[in-house]
């Protein structure tokens, strides 16, 4: 196995794959990066059995050449040691080599390392999905489904099937929905007609971080396959393949209210800020309960106290309000979180009392839903 | 007490004197920040016991308005709230307010908070300095002289006093030098007539680490007092204090060689990385080894193994060589820690032997010196 190729594409497919691995994985070949060579190109793999990451790097694209002098063969490389190699090389070209006894040099300028493989014949086959069932969306929209909804996943191991994002796809609508039984996240786009429908896909909210991560904002295509227990990703360069968490996914939607008492029109940057500042003295223990009171003329007071620091009030004007007088409480951080999550410069927030759910949303965009429970405080 | 104070400013001197505050110390008091306002300006205090940091904000300074509706008095503030609401606050005005039952209230924009004080009567007096025995050096000066030295002090509490940076002030040349006994860093500087002398003063490692992070570089001058016991930096704005260490500092000088056997000369930036990329595979346990051997037509190989994982070798081009051929090896990290405090393009590095310390400094600087232990390898 021989080859030459540019450094800096062999560092973001690196990059990509590390994202996989875990030191600390059962099976030891796993710390290992897979290294397949064809003539056609490049195949990183890392994984660690409930993510799985494939990095192509193409011999030649659009009339740049990345590889050259290909010899086929297959290895593993050290995953602790080899990214900050390929990081550190003195030139761009970089000559990799692997001989029978599985002895890999790598050259670099007047660099030269000499490393221990591992055979990729003991690394172990990922199951491989089929293109079939799949469809396509863009992939910045697809980031923005991850951003949307990811943070509300629950990170308590109690009920495992709450730390995964509930993905929807009925009559051509894609639902991503997450909750921690406290608040819910969730995000509806219309896609184009595919001829297939799932409910009770349920994708771990790791595998989705890791994904936003490698992927970079674009208007290409992100193909989407899913099977009954995994999950495939795929662009032009890229696999991405998870696990789906086992269990029923609990049918949210009778959770969202459906009339409301009050409703507040706000800006939504100057709500981030205030909660952010009612929250310096929110106390811990209880999660950051900041208070929202209407008030005379379209002003809204945020407080919160802590018993022995003190305490903070502040009015903020809001667009106007809908409906009765309103003192609630919640958690500073879940407000946050979902402010954060809506990117429109005016949100709208329906409440139906102080002890029920709220819902938050943009005021031009009814897709983007938040919802918050609120806490008792007297 | 009340003041109207411009936002920056404030958080700039908050900042300052949060480096001199430890949230884990013993007079509980000490976790607070000390305010005290007066008609011309506004001193913050935040103290450890062993370093006090004092900042000190004008009312007025060049024109500028920076302080307002001044009314004196004395606070002490939780440190582990106000810096945070000082940053986050809405406007770049500020209102500070405290009534005679120590309750603070904090006004910006529609942001009100109302904060427990402490007496200030309650906090420690801080020993002061008379500006007696003092001398100035210009501040990127001295921030040269710290970054140049005090990565050598010794981390290990075993010898106290090599926790230390060594200054000396002998017929006006003013020298800081630290070892931790397997490597030394000094660096030398003439200084104005100024009538005193010193040899063993001591000073923390950990305070200059922290001045040099709030001094900004400029060509000002900063003034210098000291004392048996303690060391006194003082700014325009600021003054920094800390205790001396107790005891002895060792007689380096003897430690260097006078003679030497090898001389070589190399791009800093160059071994640099080269060393760097060595240490990629140089074994922890041995504190990074990597093996320098000279060869011919000019050429060094850098070299180092892990038994498990593998080898690296480059060869790097030195400018010139004076004396015998040598294969000598060192610690990576105290070389890269040496060549890092080296801002020269040029390094001579001065050996006698693989068994003796060996000598770097910039060719064209004999005032930097960095001394390095070999370590033995067979």
């Amino acid at each position: 196995m021989k080859f030459i190729i540019d450094r800096d594409q062999l560092l973001t497919a690196v990059q990509n794959v590390m994202k996989a691995i875990s030191p600390r994985t059962v099976v030891p070949i796993l710390t290992g990066i897979k290294l397949e060579v064809r003539q056609d190109g490049i195949t990183l793999t890392g994984s660690d059995a409930d993510i799985s990451i494939e990095s192509y790097i193409p011999a030649e694209e659009d009339g740049m050449v990345y590889i050259d002098y290909i010899e086929e063969g297959n290895i593993v490389l050290h995953s602790k040691y080899f990214p900050d190699i390929v990081r550190k090389l003195p030139e761009n070209k970089v000559e990799i080599e692997a001989d029978e006894n599985l002895k890999i040099t790598i050259r670099s300028g007047k660099a030269k390392f000499n490393l221990n493989g591992q055979d990729a014949l003991e690394y172990p086959q990922l199951p491989s999905l089929l293109a079939a069932d799949s469809f396509e969306i863009p992939i910045d929209l697809l980031k923005s489904l991850i951003k949307q909804t990811v943070f509300a996943v629950s990170t308590m191991e109690t009920r495992p099937i709450l730390t995964g994002v509930n993905m929807k796809l009925i009559d051509q609508t894609l639902t991503f929905s997450a909750t921690d039984s406290h608040r819910l996240a969730s995000r509806t786009v219309p896609i184009a007609e595919t001829g297939i429908d799932f409910s009770n896909v349920v994708v771990p909210g790791k595998s989705l971080n890791e994904l936003n991560k490698i992927i970079d904002d674009s208007e290409e295509k992100i193909q989407i396959s899913v099977t009954s227990n995994q999950i495939l990703f795929r662009t032009k360069r890229l696999q991405f393949l998870s696990r789906l968490l086992d269990g029923n996914y609990p049918e949210t939607s009778r959770l969202i209210p459906t009339q409301s008492k009050t409703v507040l029109y706000f800006n939504t940057k100057e709500l981030l800020h205030t909660i952010d500042r009612a929250s310096l003295l929110a106390r811990e223990e209880r999660n950051n309960v900041v208070r929202l009171t209407t008030k005379e003329n379209n002003m809204v007071e945020i407080a919160s106290n802590h018993p022995e620091v003190g305490n903070v009030t502040e009015e903020i004007a809001i667009a106007s309000k809908e409906g009765e007088d309103l003192k609630i409480s919640f958690s500073s951080k879940y407000m946050m979180d979902a402010l954060k999550a809506i990117d429109y410069d005016e949100v709208k927030i329906e409440f139906t009392g102080a002890m029920r759910p709220f819902i938050i949303h943009p005021v031009e965009d009814d897709s983007i839903l938040q919802l918050i429970l609120p806490v008792r405080t007297f």
